[in-house]
């Protein structure tokens, strides 16, 4: 049984992993939400383990093995097939991951060690660009590669866990910025069937349903404070 | 003959992919840094080959094949031998790139479409929580991590990029933060040793005395900024 490591009370980098073990109906072990298990994490990162040890969480064990950082935890855990979609859904994943930073230091644009309300006024400054700026940009570019692609997975012709990432990107950003994003869903119609897609398929349904997924709140990645939106 | 695409008046992070490239002694062409070059990597962006469109650069093309994402391009054109050795090699490569988005964002903490000038206040308040908490926990990390392993190479037993990348960190944050980056020194007794022994590779020290190899400037990741740094 895989071991996933990450903080119990967000979605945040962890939910990358948990929706390609939902989605692929793999039994799993969400540590950190089971008694002792933050301690057992921290412990990890500290070297409990022989090898390398991860810097941050997500990471998962399998076995003896420890793999750390979103974007390869998921190529071990389900790459596709074949070397060259196998980079494709990396490179795409690593871009979303670019996209993630931005998305979250719209909130922390000092220091994730100071409380949001201790660097408001420099979010205030931050999210408007991010929203005018580099969220029309990266979500123009996924809306392209699927344009170029098949139109429904953003690895043309291959399911991937990129797919459910765009997902959780997409309702993260409905959630957190719900002004700005409802002016851009019109040019992103593809982006936007994929989330409905993702959404719909039976397993990722149930477990969005389901008490595993932990809700969107103001500790996590994808916040909503008004004032950090774009007013209509 | 593989053709590399960035920015040509900085390192950047594709000065990661040219380190890969110059110590392997592989035969490359620095593509925007010739005449059309910039225009040529730009069309690229937008699309002007099939498939998968570079989000950003750096990114490479092999033949037909176009890679971007740095830790991707490294992971192409020099994974080391070995599943395991390979996978430690991009997660630590991975980590290395989340360093480096916070070593650049000490003076961008507002947007990367301002000037410095225009988010100064923020960056003096930005730069010295990264110096004092972020910089040390990243270092400290990757000390621990040769001290765990060989002492020698980041991934134990084993020569990577991630060698490579690790002595551009050092000797970024060197340049960019000469008093705080002195104050660490000895806490890192073994990344300093490795930053030496990098430098005096024969075809690592070819290059940094090369006219191929771009001064640190005030247009890269890694600036000198005296009002960002840690007195002594």
């Amino acid at each position: 049984v895989v071991e996933l490591y990450y903080w119990p009370e967000i979605q945040g980098r962890g939910e990358l992993v948990r929706l390609a073990l939902e989605d692929a109906g793999t039994p799993y072990v969400d540590v950190a939400r089971g008694r002792g298990g933050v301690e057992k994490m921290l412990a990890l990162m500290e070297g409990a383990a022989p090898g390398l040890a991860p810097f941050a969480p997500p990471f998962i064990r399998d076995g003896s093995r420890i793999v750390a950082q979103t974007a390869l935890v998921l190529d071990y855990l389900a790459a596709p097939k074949g070397a060259d979609a196998r980079r494709q859904a990396l490179q795409i994943q690593l871009t979303l991951a670019d996209f993630i930073v931005e998305i979250h230091d719209t909130h922390h644009p000092i220091a994730g060690s100071l409380y949001y309300e201790d660097q408001r006024d420099e979010a205030r400054r931050r999210a408007p660009i991010f929203l005018e700026e580099r969220m029309p940009r990266f979500l123009g570019w996924l809306e392209r590669t699927l344009a170029r692609g098949d139109g429904e997975h953003v690895v043309a012709g291959v399911e991937s866990y990129a797919d459910l990432s765009t997902f959780q990107v997409l309702a993260g950003l409905g959630y957190a910025f719900p002004s700005a994003f409802e002016r851009t869903a019109s040019d992103i119609p593809l982006l936007m069937e994929l989330h409905d897609r993702v959404a719909a398929r039976p397993r990722i349904a149930a477990y969005l349903a389901s008490p595993r997924r932990i809700r969107f709140n103001r500790m996590g990645i994808f916040r909503h404070y008004p004032e950090l939106d774009l007013t209509v």
